[in-house]
């Protein structure tokens, strides 16, 4: 794979709206790694041995994991059969393109050729899909300008600073939304940082230059872009190029071997090179949409704010681009805090910033974003987790890497099963996919549009063991919302190459052991009157060297009876025998250090917010104009609404004392008590999601006083006593009891909202 | 009092540290409102009137307000008669020039004098406070090298990037401080968000320059620094100073009559203006203290970071300065949320960013900050509050801007007394005072370390009604954490003008009325024949214009048949009377228009947070290594801490179980089954504010099964069932129990920690 390809792939990663870390290598580690790549493939002969409706067995040992497979992995996920038969075709394309691609590898072939081969398979793999969702019947139906026509309307979230002109990429969440967000972090800390005692962070947005650099985003976080040669204007390459030729085929003196070329750029387009998508622009002498203007070339923009910190204009720094550099960097204190023990986790929810070119489809792409990021670290060589039998069922719909070769659909397993067959790689992954999945259902996700999609290893950092994305459905086709991948030693490594300052663990040895140990003696008195001011700072360079360093150091003096220290400024030094020798002795070891390895799961919050959004959003059978959200209680951003029937004066002590009751028992709610038909009061709470609405009517005012509870998904009603209600509501706001529970228990009311 | 000192004021109150909003207004809005400015001074006459030991009344009106608040005022804040003596000369010299600044003001005086009374009175408060502060015992007895050095080395915060170097003014919080900020926001969303029934958002932290060119951050959010000529090093200018004048006056050949001029300058370095302070650069040769090199001309330097947004390079955006703005430009969304009626709050919490020249005093002065911000917009003429009556009687300690300029200490009211007083403006105000103490003493502030000081005339801008810091005394001093002003209608105002878009509410005339109506009505013919694609933006505009520029029109278009229309983007259009007229109606009008009033609490979670941490630090009588935090159950970082007696594998299942319970019961632990003895292993807890501690024994083996239940504070221990124990940790942490009722409920455990 050239180092292009490398680029490319990781454009592409982002240009699909991988919100996760960067997954970023110098080019000479590449090399080192690429010898595992494989791993990430079927191989073509596990392939050719399994049966047609089996799943792929994965890498080496694979019989022996074949037959765990067969035994337990469930069915295929599979449309209907009429549609499957529509789907056969295409899946039958993507499977002989993932066959080739699998045979180029083991054959070894020319770079260029694999290349080439899983572009088409991409390409492939797209044009399935894209049919699959085409026939999906739940995204033909929803009507999506109505649902943010509710969001805008009752100010769920909205264009930020729209009264001066709004900014592209950024939202302000109303009352609904930010109670919404506040809900779901509250459950996400529950979830995650108290159930699993994790450490949970805060660290700091702006992040100078030098953080960025080690973790790579300053060279390599960046996507295309050209501009108008003459206005400046800025548009991002791969979305210009796409509308360019969508364009140029709809013409009406286009020939269909024309369409045939366009069709096939724009199906492929996540796999070009900037040199290939130059040559593109040049070839359909592609111009400004706007002005008709020539381009420049492509450019390569850096997707982060940048920004000067201090007075002097002298230190660069960046708006993070993601949250987890922060726990990177302060590794040494967390460990020091679990008293060195491994493993522990470290979860962080904190805003980070993207500079998109032109973002787009609302909250999914944006400039400004939630995340909720979990870095587990453990040792390399135990990734078992203590509690990956409480999971162990979890029935999970996963689209393996393989699956994804066979032009197949996702097939359900229990994790389990998953992880002893290794389609997942480890415990602690398996143990992060099956929380990550209770928690999306617990917020009201729908299972059905629930995946985890596993990275192809051309997707993948070569640094990671595997890699799973939970994709959601949506009417914006499956979107990535939370990444779980285990990214082994990485990021650890590069900030302590970077800094100096060792980011390791240590473990006792199964019994002590004897080392030879090297180290360079510095002859202080010589340094000092060779290198003057100079001497501390070598002296202190001396004594960071690495094993490898001394040990050249120790050739070099032999050989030329000298040394060149280079030092982080990049300024040398050389060094006589006269100022250092090297020492060698030997001593006894209890203990051995190593760089801890990191699951890292990584929730988009924004994202998350939005699915749950459109799978909860309904229009009453027979009068599509009311609108509503099925939030469960435990998310929805208010608890209860009370609504007194009308504004009888008698109404208000009652209504007066609902609501203080309910703030008492912390139920947030809303009292409405604005004119208009108790049905079109309900009507309005349904829109903003409120599960549960109590009205005060006449009969509230006989003792003993009671009031209907009304549930939002049903529109049933019951009456309770007043002094009862708000517990009912508390048990079903934090889902202690069930609405049918409470039906059991209470008497029907009947009265029709709309004789109201 | 001149632009100069107006601006000099800005920076002063920001060199003090408020963190909330700057007060701004032009120039020609200043002068028009001083008319209104002696208001928040006390007059000579009414502080005549007065006996020496009763607070001061408030401007006019006097007579009434000061029968009531002999009645209902409490006793001075005293300390004891020791220190009074000695501070009683200090307060008089304060008094003395508190009067001459009054008379200067009643008077007329030119406003240099008038600013150089206000200088000179500044300063005599400057050394009554320093003097005040000196004999404050518990101030003297805190360590806070000790304290910080606890906080850093359980990671409460630390700074952020410490392997790469580190940043000043950027903290990382670490588990404890993480827990602690979540746990202070949680019962802050409660205490305000909830309970009051705000509309929480969340909005953007990037913000396009005009958005903060309204509010007139562009302009004037700035700090004066200079340069060293050669290096490019920056230092805040009277820091600088300061600094500099301290080495002089220190210096062994410094004359008594230079040790006073430099001491004098010191004290009044927060009054002077930019060319004051550059005349003492150069009066006193200052060159850079790092280099000797010579320094710039002061420079102004605007704290916002700046950034790009877009690929442009064209759209300038900062990282906001405070949340507020994102507020205020949501009005109308709001408003209509809340059905168009007032009074409503909004709720925000977020971070803000100040790129502070030389940040420093820890937690107080940072770079990057969480706030909490609340903006109860309200009729201009309704500023009572339906729940004034629940706080009436809420004890508060005020510093009244009579009492400092009196030299007077702060006096015990009941906010009730002081709102019918007028000492504090409106009830609206004054309820959100009380709420600010009710929430800052259930978090632990100590009652006698908090005050609300009211910002006086020269420190407070001129549209403000009023103003009061809550301020928390902490080893740096008073430190403002929370703001507390009523801001009249500016912010909406501002926008208004900005944009065009009216940020106005509409109430219910009593009767209606008939109103003449002017409105400019286009021909479309015409203006699309003259002015082709333009015709529709000038339509557009004309339809914006307000009630003064119509009138202009009409007698532009009379006087010169042609009208000239400026337009936003700064072009101009000659309109004839051919294309436009102005047609007068009248109409009868049910509601009018106008812009609501805004009192704004501002809290600084960080100093709120340092505060606390300081309040809360103790060690133990007879062992000054054993430290730890009375941090209250309902913030502490964890509730519980479970503490196997030793590695016996016995306690295991116990351990597992109680933790299980715990983590159901939502409630944060930590289980410490490390070895080292129990009384060490207490300790470590304490020092992270566990407020409670389970103990597993050999007695819990036994049936029926008990623990030890710890209380940190008075290490007292009970003998609590196990199926009993976390219901007890339970109503503990949430306040619903108190340990003294625990103890009196359960058999006291007496074997010493020491012991075993």
């Amino acid at each position: 794979m050239s180092l292009q390809l490398l680029k490319a792939l990781i454009y592409q990663s982002r240009a699909r709206g991988v919100f996760y870390h960067l997954h970023i290598a110098t080019w000479s580690e590449h090399i080192a790694s690429s010898a595992h790549s494989n791993l990430f493939f079927c191989t073509t002969s596990s392939h050719a041995a399994a049966s047609p409706t089996q799943p792929r067995t994965w890498g080496s040992k694979k019989q022996n994991r074949n037959v765990k497979l067969r035994a337990k992995a469930e069915d295929f996920i599979m449309s209907n059969p009429e549609i499957e038969a529509q789907l056969a075709p295409l899946r039958e394309r993507v499977q002989e393109q993932g066959n080739l691609v699998r045979s180029l590898k083991e054959t070894g072939a020319a770079e260029l050729d694999v290349k080439k081969a899983v572009a088409e398979l991409k390409a492939r793999k797209k044009i399935l899909e894209d049919k699959e969702l085409a026939l999906t019947p739940s995204l033909v139906s929803f009507d999506r300008a109505k649902m943010e026509d509710l969001l805008k309307r009752r100010f769920f979230y909205d264009q930020s600073f729209a009264i001066y002109g709004g900014i592209t990429g950024q939202y302000d969440f109303g009352p609904m939304g930010c109670a919404l967000k506040a809900n779901l972090l509250s459950l996400w800390r529950q979830y995650f940082a108290l159930e699993e005692q994790m450490l949970e962070v805060d660290c700091s947005i702006l992040t100078p230059e030098p953080v960025l650099k080690a973790s790579g985003h300053v060279e390599r976080f960046a996507d295309l872009m050209v501009k108008d040669v003459k206005t400046g204007e800025c548009f991002r390459l791969d979305h210009l190029i796409k509308q360019a030729l969508e364009k140029l085929l709809k013409a009406k003196d286009a020939t269909p071997a024309l369409q045939a070329e366009c069709e096939d750029i724009i199906i492929k387009l996540d796999g070009l090179s900037k040199q290939e998508l130059a040559d593109v622009l040049a070839k359909y002498s592609i111009k400004s949409p706007l002005t008709g203007n020539d381009l420049t070339e492509p450019i390569e923009f850096n997707l982060m704010f940048a920004t000067q910190i201090g007075p002097t204009g002298l230190v660069k720094g960046f708006l993070r681009p993601e949250t987890a550099q922060g726990i990177f960097v302060n590794f040494k204190r967390l460990l020091e805090f679990n008293q060195g023990k491994l493993p522990f986790a470290v979860a962080q929810i904190g805003n980070s910033f993207r500079n998109e070119i032109s973002p787009r489809s609302g909250l999914i792409r944006v400039r400004e974003f939630t995340m909720a990021e979990i870095e587990h670290f453990c040792d390399p060589t135990q990734k078992d987790h203590p509690k990956f039998g409480n999971v162990r069922d979890e029935k999970m719909t996963l689209y393996s890497a393989c699956n994804q070769m066979d032009g197949k659909s996702a097939t359900k397993f229990a994790i389990g099963a998953a992880v002893s067959a290794k389609l997942v790689a480890n415990e602690t992954l398996g143990y992060y996919m099956a929380r990550i999945q209770q928690f999306l259902l617990a917020i009201g996700i729908k299972p059905e549009c629930l995946r985890f999609r596993q990275h192809m290893s051309n997707e993948m950092a070569h640094y990671a063991c595997d890699c799973w994305d939970a994709e959601i459905l949506t009417s914006y086709g499956w979107v990535e919302c939370v990444g779980c991948a285990d990214r082994s030693a990485y990021d650890l490594g590069q900030h302590t190459a970077a800094t100096g300052v060792r980011l390791v663990a240590e473990k006792r040895l199964p019994a002590p052991k004897t080392v030879e140990v090297s180290e360079i003696v510095p002859n202080k008195q010589a340094l000092g009157k060779t290198f003057k001011k100079d001497a501390k700072t070598i002296t202190e360079a001396l004594a960071k060297l690495s094993l490898e360093e001394i040990s050249r150091a120790e050739q070099d003096l032999n050989a030329n009876g000298q040394y060149k220290l280079i030092l982080a400024d990049g300024s040398t030094h050389e060094l006589g025998k006269e100022t250092i020798s090297v020492k060698h002795s030997s001593k006894t070891v209890h203990v051995e250090e190593f760089i801890p390895s990191v699951v890292e799961p990584s929730f988009g919050i924004g994202r998350i917010m939005y699915a749950l959004l459109e799978h909860s959003f309904q229009c009453r059978e027979g009068d599509e104009q009311r609108c509503y959200f099925t939030l469960p209680p435990l998310v929805a951003p208010l608890k209860c609404s009370i609504l007194p029937l009308s504004n009888n004066a008698e109404f208000q002590p009652f209504t007066q004392k609902l609501s203080s009751f309910l703030t008492k028992a912390e139920l947030s709610h809303k009292v409405d008590d604005s004119s208009g038909s108790i049905g079109r009061r309900y009507a309005r709470t349904d829109e903003i999601a409120i599960p549960y609405g109590i009205t005060v009517d006449f009969d509230t005012l006989k003792e003993p006083h009671t009031v209907t509870l009304r549930d939002r998904n049903s529109m049933k009603q019951v009456r309770v006593g007043l002094e009862n209600v708000v517990g009912v509501v508390k048990d079903l706001a934090t889902a202690r009891t069930s609405w049918e529970q409470v039906v059991a228990q209470y008497p029907v009311f009947e009265q029709q909202e709309a004789t109201k």
